[in-house]
């Protein structure tokens, strides 16, 4: 039912691509879909990807280029010339997909594609599309899609839908526009099915539709997608003429993205790294957070280093939980914000608010976990007096590392800086080192070191 | 063009509810979709709440519902008889969530629901879809759909469309059956619009179409559902009878929740919590990894105390960084398992190459980490042989937090507990324990404490 990537299918297609035995290798894939095609072609030697996707037909060529990883989309692009890329893939491809495949090549070889379409149609909609930013709706969505006029009958409309539905692979929306191609409303195929032909399209549409402008962050449009349940979204330009559709699983990647960042963000990964990536790349993704920890760790150990620990050596002993403690409340806290702010949930909140509720939330932990820290270390044989500073510097800890864990990524978010920025490492390694001073300054109250 | 929720707007609608000025509050929600309604319901004192509820149509009140947080739902039904839940608000929804409510009731309203169901139909749909799991394909899809016959012609097919639309609130797909129910394939509404009204069926249906068993895992139904760009999906039963649909706003849902479930786990954050739940929910969510952190802390207390470290104190200074970059290294790579295995990208990996790319990555960065760490502790005028010390501990603890961190989740997934278990405070406490003997185990051999 569902394609299954084995090594032995890799093994046995590698066979037959070496001996060059191109019906059986057709026999092969000729049940799979794009999507799997693109999965074989990441597993193959470079040369054998080349050889396996030149017998492709051009429009499922096209398809499965969609479809590749990115970098190995841009070395078989290398290999064509402009005239074979418009041809044999662009042609081939719907408008938004076109302008996504011909933003990512040299600027040179983007005109030169372009020139080669031979439908100037789909050519002048990609020109339209590259002018909007990657990451807005204008950047998401496509230009096919069925309108029709508001002033129309239903049989016109099915007539002119007939028409219209040559160039659309997949209709699941029927836009209607006013004479200046502002969007009135949408059409759903019920209405169109259950009334007589002759009724005007103004009179059976539905008004009131959700619509996205072309210049909102993609982000947004997911959560407006999410939050409304739609599967399609018009999207209009500033005089709220449709331009443009975007789908539902365009919005899955973007989600999909958007969380894999948040994730990595937090895990202290730099760059969208998968396992299969490279150990150089996974190391250049790692690397710089771990830097950032070492540079902590050094802070920490001069904050050490100003106390005589010598004297009262005991007091190391707790240097980890409490190094540990403030790192995990930190992140804690900064994760509520980040979920919170990435999810649009934050419309009636305020910083303030919200640092007083997150002062509430650490006094019952911090009192929890400082007085069973306090009975704990004393029935472990700890000194009274050593336990209760570690006591009263967890408590310290817990609250100060939950007030810094909301109030900065709430401090980007205004700069418009990506509050996940705040999670991971970073506010581990601030937290982990002014624990450590509070609890020392505490140390030194109490064990006069 | 976006409803936004103010302050404002609640405290005016506060006001009028005050005053039970009906026909006035009916005018501030009017232009509101139903998901906007449940944000504001969302806002309102629960008697505020109830008072604006019961004003709203029962087409209405029904969406809405299903839009609300769990709790309130609850709350909700909780003051509404089985009579009125069924022909106020269930008969008004379609069967997937009609399911998801009714499996929320109590067990003996549930029944009583049901018999006051005036909608037989969907009466046997929702039964139907009781018995699926609630993380199940099963669960997830809803029994409305289009479908028709691969021995008819266009003619009949439009007319049979015709009646079924009477409960198909949206139409995505048209589903192609045999006699039996098994599915054949889809037919696009461009097919239908660009044939003859005599044409078969069969003939100008798409075969190869995607689709699910009702058993299939909720997180894998969107992995295919991503993957192969779909938007809607149908789903068979053991004998490819058709079943259902499932669109992709559900799995937008879905994917969300999972994302959130895995990010929080790395947060350290236990239930699914938002900036606007109370302080005790938030407590609670959080409560349990900071135990499991001060545990891993009483842990390193002892892994100290087993060490002469009143000799050699100096270690004490970089006891944090050891700490930190173990738990740093291991999150990073339990985060890069866990995101393979959730993506499905896992295909051909197993656990041996995993473990000797990830012993790959950890060298590269043990070895940059440890030359610089030796180079600055020696540097900012720490002993030579402490410097030294440090260093090849660094290296030790990189290396061997990297390989845990990658062997945990791919061990927890092997026997089928979710991985993302691994990240986030507990594989960062474990490190540190063992990072820290590591640490002292070295300073023994070289420093002799």
């Amino acid at each position: 039912m569902k394609f299954e990537l084995t090594k032995d299918f890799i093994g046995e297609l590698n066979k037959r691509i070496e001996n060059k035995d191109q019906k059986s290798i057709i026999t092969m894939i000729t049940d799979c879909h794009p999507a799997d095609i693109a999965e074989i072609l990441d597993e193959l030697e470079f040369e054998n990807t080349c050889f396996l996707f030149e017998l492709l037909e051009d429009n499922i060529a096209a398809d499965v280029l969609v479809e590749l990883e990115d970098d190995l989309r841009e070395e078989l692009l290398k290999i064509h010339s402009p005239k074979e890329i418009a041809e044999e893939f662009v042609d081939n491809m719907d408008s938004d997909d076109a302008a996504d495949i011909i933003s990512e090549l040299p600027e040179n070889k983007k005109q030169e594609v372009l020139s080669h379409l031979e439908d100037q149609d789909l050519a002048s909609d990609i020109v339209d599309l590259l002018n909007y930013d990657e990451d807005t709706a204008g950047g998401l969505m496509a230009k096919e899609l069925i309108k029709v006029n508001s002033n129309w009958s239903v049989m016109r409309c099915v007539k002119e839908m007939r028409r219209q539905a040559e160039d659309v692979e997949l209709v699941y929306t029927i836009y209607v526009v006013d004479d200046n191609n502002i969007l009135l409303g949408t059409l759903s195929l019920k209405r169109l099915l259950l009334t007589d032909s002759k009724s005007i399209i103004s009179n059976i549409m539905k008004e009131d539709i959700i619509k996205v402008s072309a210049t909102m962050n993609q982000e947004e449009v997911a959560n407006t997608m999410n939050k409304y349940d739609l599967i399609v979204l018009p999207v209009v330009n500033d005089l709220n003429h449709l331009i443009g559709r975007i789908t539902a699983d365009d919005v899955m990647d973007i989600m999909k993205e958007e969380a894999e960042k948040d994730y990595q963000m937090a895990s202290g990964i730099s760059e969208d790294v998968e396992s299969s990536d490279t150990v150089w790349e996974i190391t250049r993704a790692r690397l710089p957070w771990l830097l950032i920890g070492m540079i902590g760790g050094l802070f920490g150990a001069k904050v050490i280093g100003i106390f005589d620990i010598e004297k009262n050596y005991q007091m190391a002993f707790f240097i980890p939980l409490i190094a540990a403690m403030g790192g995990n409340v930190g992140v804690q806290s900064a994760a509520i914000v980040v979920q919170s702010l990435a999810g649009g949930t934050y419309t009636l909140g305020n910083i303030s608010q919200r640092l007083i509720k997150e002062l509430g939330v650490a006094l019952v932990n911090g009192i929890i976990c400082s007085s069973i820290i306090l009975l704990a270390a004393y029935l472990l044989g700890y000194s009274l007096l050593l336990s209760i500073t570690v006591s009263i510097a967890l408590l310290s800890v817990i609250i100060f590392a939950a007030l810094f864990g909301t109030f900065i990524p709430l401090t980007l978010d205004k700069y418009k800086i990506d509050p996940a920025l705040a999670t991971g490492p970073f506010i581990t390694t601030i937290n982990d080192v002014l624990g450590l001073f509070i609890y020392f300054l505490i140390g030194q109250l109490i064990l006069s070191i």
